[in-house]
């Protein structure tokens, strides 16, 4: 790798339309540019290498031959998107990705023209290139939408529904499959598997059959007689016919490092009268970067890197990760539990599960990308006398909340949930926060609903958790390093319900679920100094409330603050409804709640993220000082008036 | 059919091993009068017909043929049950179905160690039955589960899901696809299409080349070399190749009225080494029964009946129910705006939408039981210029809150959400209820939530919604007859954030959200009656709130309560959070929230379920009377004690 590399070709294309104006015989140089490009810039960002490197190839030919942004070209996920958005007017940015006020490392539609339908969740592509494909056919217009789908993404059920509606796009939709044999994690699953026995039990198709093949696989009126016969029915299709009994033409495999297929197999498949088509495409994760290539999973997503060496910069040394105390603490619960065992979909590492995975393999499950079966399959466990532990994102879980609801809270089945990435994420941005679990949890019957406070708390909570039997109950914890408390010697088993007391105060009362318990003390520091004596409470549960501390709190101090991060509905809503219910608020609260804003917050540093959010120690401050100032009694007076 | 039946049979059987006792040559006797009785029961409690009389059969040969209840059968949707629950020491109780304190019209742990697994939404059949399956190998324990899935349940994610997982299973799963080319509407999308081809292709078995060809199929030691041969690997399994793909022994199809097939079938699969297998098995919705058969979808979910006729009983003359205004509005808006277009997910005449179909049938979307295709697919639709309505009941939306967070509401798409069966469902029970939806939705950025009061509001409503095109909407309303109100003869476009008075007073203020108005109204007349000059409005939005009339009303009332058919962290919890935000609490403020309770309510008349959630007339003036006396002061000075 040259880091003094020039791109006199790349230089020259600021669209997809300058792209279509060179001969598809320099396409090659113009690749190998983009791909140089693309690895510098993510050495100076970091992000999402590996999967961006493996579509080089593919993002340059479907610009070549696909009229973008006419044709919507809806990238699945996502984060493959830097080659697309070097190539698509965003290159002079490009090293800004994933910072504030810089790119999205996602697709995202207020960026770009080019970006039809954002992403970050895998597998909604099909689903979307499905919607503006009968947009088109139902006004009439031409165009066309293209999804480029991961083999990993196809693991999910809503690929496959999508799958299963696409007969009536007709030609209008193309799906690639882009079948790197990778999620972020390797692959699993039967359909994993099938894909994997088609490509290794042919080769790839050479040029000449290629176009001998599509011909007749594509028909154009000349086929039509060719096109009735057994063998265009059944032999061309080789390993083809899961797709086909869906409703698709199947094409491939093609090298999806080979220009010189790509560029007519599309062409052809763009011409093709006949669909939808789905494009079965081979590509490598990491292409073209030795490092990359060598060790895929640790390239999938990066730290800012050498260049040369491929040496990723070390986080600076610090606490564990939460997802490290979780999985760790797993561990021991399971060595004297045989009945404890977990489930991730698609994330072993990103969960921390995966010395979980190491330690017990017979009890861990990677369902791949299938956050509705990992719940139910989950809930199917606990009613067979299992103590699953589902470990799922904040964000993804949204995706299993209907089975959340019907298989696990209404049977009232003990099924734990080990929530990751509750709250902001930083550089993920909106589609990935953590934002709205407390308050789809909380208002669930029969749930229990934990957040740590620090890792310490996690380890107790993963240990309650794992004790509890009589329904389901789920911990939350944020993205990152934990805040350096030392790790018990003995895990503790919570008081179902039961807060506690970190600082007693006099006057001001802060009411604190999850990690904000630093700021809050933070800020109750600042308050002490400003003679506003204060009592920070870490309620740990948002469900069931301390009600007999929370009305303590409330009635003992003169203003009280909720904080959380977490969205409207959740723990400041559940306060306040208490204090509605029992009649506390009649005589007059100073009651306050902090939550997240109600707007999606795009990536940035998480210290920017919590002062936009206003959920910060100087917050606090300025929360309860207003309300102290507040009088509350002449504004009544001004609201009759 | 004969009215006076009998069953002596039927009556030596209390539990399925009683079943297990009988010689093979008399289970079809004892099916008939399964089936009369199943016949019999409902044409007393209404409830679903069909698709129980289509399994009456496999009911009884699984229960023949597995040592149920430790074999453990799961049975998708649940809606089949009938037959199973007689046979499982329920028919003493058979004719309470769907009544209150009587049995569940679906599977229930709570009811029968027969039921391991409840059910009511589709498609959770396969992974939950893989729990059971893993568990017992884990714990090394013996028993297997099966599961039965009707072809439109397998057209939802989560059953793909699930059978890409299944491998790890090995023989202890087995699942029955139960083909009856029906789910509640006729089928549709590429699965189904492809299980038509299978059948229609081929004859059923017979019964030697069965059991010749099982022999081969799921071998046992003797035939480890036959299973070697490419006939095994492609040519038993003619049309079996998806299935196979994803890692089943597929075996089928079989006739599943036929006991002479079933029984062998099921023993051969029952004790195969080797797993997990797929059964497929032919049936015909309401087998047996002639109405049924001729008009499967009218019998699927029936009134009282007479059974000799088959003449349902007629739902009293009444206002029109809300999902037939709803489609009546949307014909009305799609005349002039090519834009509009409507999109089920398996429900054309439960959304009303049986109508939009029929007047625009090429805007007209049955996606299958797939709503996260469902509402991705509607933004594709809405990111092309389209006007997209969703209409998805609220619990079934539950499936979908990924796809409505990630892709509608974070790209801020002006998808319509027409959410049918809000609020209690009365026989259909808690797996039923649309409890959760203004929680889950007003807790996201850019979402507009409205609830008609009233079937004119929704007819504006859903006006509002269409001329809408900044964001993502919705509107929830309730199951069942309107109120009565005229429609109007021009809907209104209503202002967004603003709710409206109905009814003008000074003391107490009902502040009400969707069709518990009725009652408020109600209410109100008591309270006046008593002195109590009652103001009632109603909000219209939960999301955004009109700011400027809930201050207004609480400031200048004395005591105001909310309400709302929805669960805790919904409108209530949005007024305090304001009352917060603003410091109107400061000062003290007599405001109740009345809401769903915080437990999962069974089935019941709706009436009954009312008041059990409390939230009829009489328990708004409940709570206005205790608001009023409470002496919160003194209620402050005890919490301080």
């Amino acid at each position: 790798m040259n880091l003094d590399f020039k791109t006199p070709l790349l230089d020259t294309v600021q669209t997809p339309s300058d792209l279509r104006n060179l001969p598809a015989s320099s396409l090659r140089q113009l690749a190998d540019e983009l791909r140089a490009e693309t690895i510098a810039a993510v050495g100076v960002t970091g992000g999402h290498l590996g999967s961006g490197l493996g579509v080089v190839e593919l993002t340059t030919a479907i610009h070549y031959v696909f009229d973008t942004p006419a044709d919507r070209l809806v990238w699945d996920v996502g984060h493959q998107c830097y080659p697309h958005k070097i190539l698509t007017g965003r290159r002079d940015r490009i090293r800004t990705l994933r910072t504030g006020g810089g790119l999205s490392g996602f697709t995202k539609r207020s960026e770009s023209e080019y970006d039809p339908f954002g992403a970050a969740h895998s597998s909604t592509s099909i689903s979307a290139a499905l919607g503006f494909a009968i947009a088109n056919k139902i006004a009439g217009k031409p165009g066309k939408a293209i999804a480029v789908i991961g083999d990993g993404a196809m693991s999910a059920g809503m690929a496959y529904e999508a799958m299963n509606n696409a007969q009536g796009a007709g030609n209008r939709l193309v799906v690639i499959l882009n079948d790197n044999d990778m999620s972020i994690a390797p692959p699993v699953g039967g359909l994993s598997a099938y894909l994997s026995r088609i490509v290794s039990s042919r080769e790839f198709l050479g040029l000449r059959d290629l176009a001998r093949r599509m011909a007749r696989k594509l028909p154009r009126p000349l086929h039509q007689a060719a096109r009735k016969t057994d063998e265009f029915a059944r032999g061309m299709a080789m390993g083809g016919t899961l797709f086909e009994e869906l409703g698709f033409y199947y094409v491939g495999p093609i090298d999806g490092h080979n220009l010189d297929q790509l560029i007519p197999v599309l062409e052809n498949v763009r011409d093709a009268e006949e669909g939808p088509i789905l494009v079965h495409v081979v590509t490598k994760k990491g292409k073209g970067y030795a490092p990359a290539e060598a060790a895929a999973d640790k390239y999938h997503g990066v730290q800012k890197f050498d260049v040369i060496t491929g040496v990723q910069s070390k986080a600076p040394p610090g606490p564990p990760h939460y997802q490290n105390v979780f999985g760790a603490q797993l561990v021991a619960e399971a060595a004297s539990d045989p009945t404890i065992c977990a489930i991730t979909a698609a994330m072993p590492s990103g969960t921390g599960l995966d010395a979980f995975a190491k330690a017990y393999p017979e009890r861990f499950f990677d369902v791949g990308i299938a956050e509705q079966h990992a719940v139910t399959f989950a809930a199917g466990l606990a009613a067979q006398g299992m103590r699953p532990f589902c470990a799922i994102y904040s964000t993804f879980l949204q995706r299993a909340y209907d089975q959340v609801v019907h298989d696990v809270a209404i049977q009232n089945l003990p099924v734990r949930f080990a929530i990751d990435r509750a709250g902001l994420v930083g550089a993920d941005g909106a589609t990935h926060a953590g934002s709205f679990d407390v308050t789809y949890l909380a208002t669930l019957p029969n749930f229990v609903v934990m957040a740590a406070a620090d890792e310490a708390e996690l380890v107790h909570m993963v240990h309650t958790a794992a004790l509890h039997d009589t329904g389901p109950i789920a911990v939350r914890y944020p993205r990152g390093n934990g805040t350096g408390v030392a790790l018990p010697a003995t895990p503790e088993r919570l008081e179902i319900g039961k807060g506690r007391i970190v600082r007693e105060g006099k006057k001001v009362a802060i009411l604190s679920l999850g990690t904000r318990l630093a700021e809050a003390l933070k800020a109750a520091d600042a308050l002490d100094a400003r003679g506003l004596s204060t009592t920070v409470a870490d309620l740990r549960f948002a469900k069931p409330l301390d009600e007999a501390l929370i009305r303590k709190l409330l009635t003992t101090h003169e203003v009280a603050v909720t904080i959380e991060e977490s969205s409207v509905g959740g723990l400041g809503a559940h306060v306040l409804t208490l204090a509605s219910d029992t009649g506390l608020i009649d005589a007059g609260l100073k009651l306050r709640t902090m939550r997240l804003p109600d707007l999606f917050q795009d990536q940035d540093k998480p210290e920017k993220q919590y002062a936009e959010a206003g959920l910060d120690a100087d917050a606090i401050v300025d929360t309860v000082l207003k309300a102290l100032r507040h009088n509350s009694g002449s504004l009544v007076e001004e609201a009759r008036a």
